[in-house]
């Protein structure tokens, strides 16, 4: 079985996660103590050099870092991730917006206000606004292409979509308001009824 | 035929470029001046309602932007994407690190010291120091992987090292000093050596 170093509230993790339930592939769960440390140690820089979660192990060792590679890599001959290369295309387009315009923005804010030890906060009060503002910029692209569609691409529930809903579903813990992005509720709301679906604090 | 529109000096433009040159795929370039805001008008917005360069255009009508994306679709079928799985997974790996680890500091430092209009330059001063601790502990990791290795993944020449090599090669431009990188000088020479190497100045 495949074993995912993780911390259990990333939004990152749980984009394994969901992708692996979705999937049908069992996985097993290694917490790591990313606010602890424990992602910086010398045990963990030798399963991933770049010192972050998630980190898919496969059971001869083989580490995957980077969660959309390892979305892509569990979804690899399921409906997740359709052969199309139009849509895989597609599919890597959003993974991409996800990583460079969304998650540096929405993931970081909801880090540092959600979760960060409280003295540390203090020293990213000048980016709270520039935060702020990314989310927003990146909610109002999702919200152009959902007014127009059910799914971020392929014309399905792809990972593209479990990637982005990672964290916009838990963007409020970041202060972020949705309300004014009607067609991105409506998605959540989609994505939260597939089957199958379960919570990022599920444990399995 | 493809157009290719792009911002020339753009490492994520270059990406593409030296892919479909490898690739032996002819694209057209329409250039977009980003600097004047290009990326931000109706037009443009209408291709990639993120604003941004490069977006890949078919012909006809399909759009598809970000860098990383873009290779993708082009290197299919060809040697500069080998199909294994994990192969893959690992060039996947190696692209999102690029996107996350790698160009929001190396590049972001360089548009900011080389090309930013002069006044907007002093409202970024805050940032010099972060993006430089940012970009060398990108190089760090590279260079833990590039002291075993001669390539990033699958022991071949792949898009992992064209995305990385875009804005390795010019780093030095946002004042990096590559010396205490010697295993990644040694693969930015081996790339360049590589048949049928354009340099980032070249047209085509």
């Amino acid at each position: 079985m495949h074993t995912l170093y993780q911390f259990h509230l990333s939004g990152n993790c749980y984009k394994v996660r969901l992708t692996a339930r979705h999937a049908s592939i069992p996985i097993a769960l290694q917490d790591v103590d990313i606010i602890g440390g424990e992602t910086r140690g010398h045990a963990f820089l030798k399963l991933n050099p770049n010192g972050r979660v998630p980190t898919l192990v496969l059971e001869d060792g083989r580490a995957l870092p980077e969660s959309n590679a390892i979305m892509w890599f569990l979804a690899e001959d399921t409906a997740l991730l359709p052969a199309d290369k139009w849509a895989r295309a597609q599919i890597l387009q959003w993974l991409f917006f996800e990583q460079y315009s969304h998650e540096p923005y929405i993931a970081t804010r909801r880090y540092w206000v959600a979760f960060a030890p409280l003295e540390a906060r203090k020293t990213k009060d000048h980016m709270l606004q520039p935060w702020l503002d990314g989310g927003y910029a990146a909610l109002g692209v999702m919200e152009q292409h959902l007014a127009a569609q059910d799914w971020f691409a392929a014309g399905q529930f792809t990972i593209a979509d479990i990637a982005l809903y990672a964290y916009t579903h838990v963007a409020h813990e970041g202060g972020f308001d949705l309300k004014p992005y009607p067609a991105v509720l409506r998605w959540l709301d989609r994505v939260a009824r597939q089957p199958g679906h379960m919570t990022i604090a599920a444990r399995a």
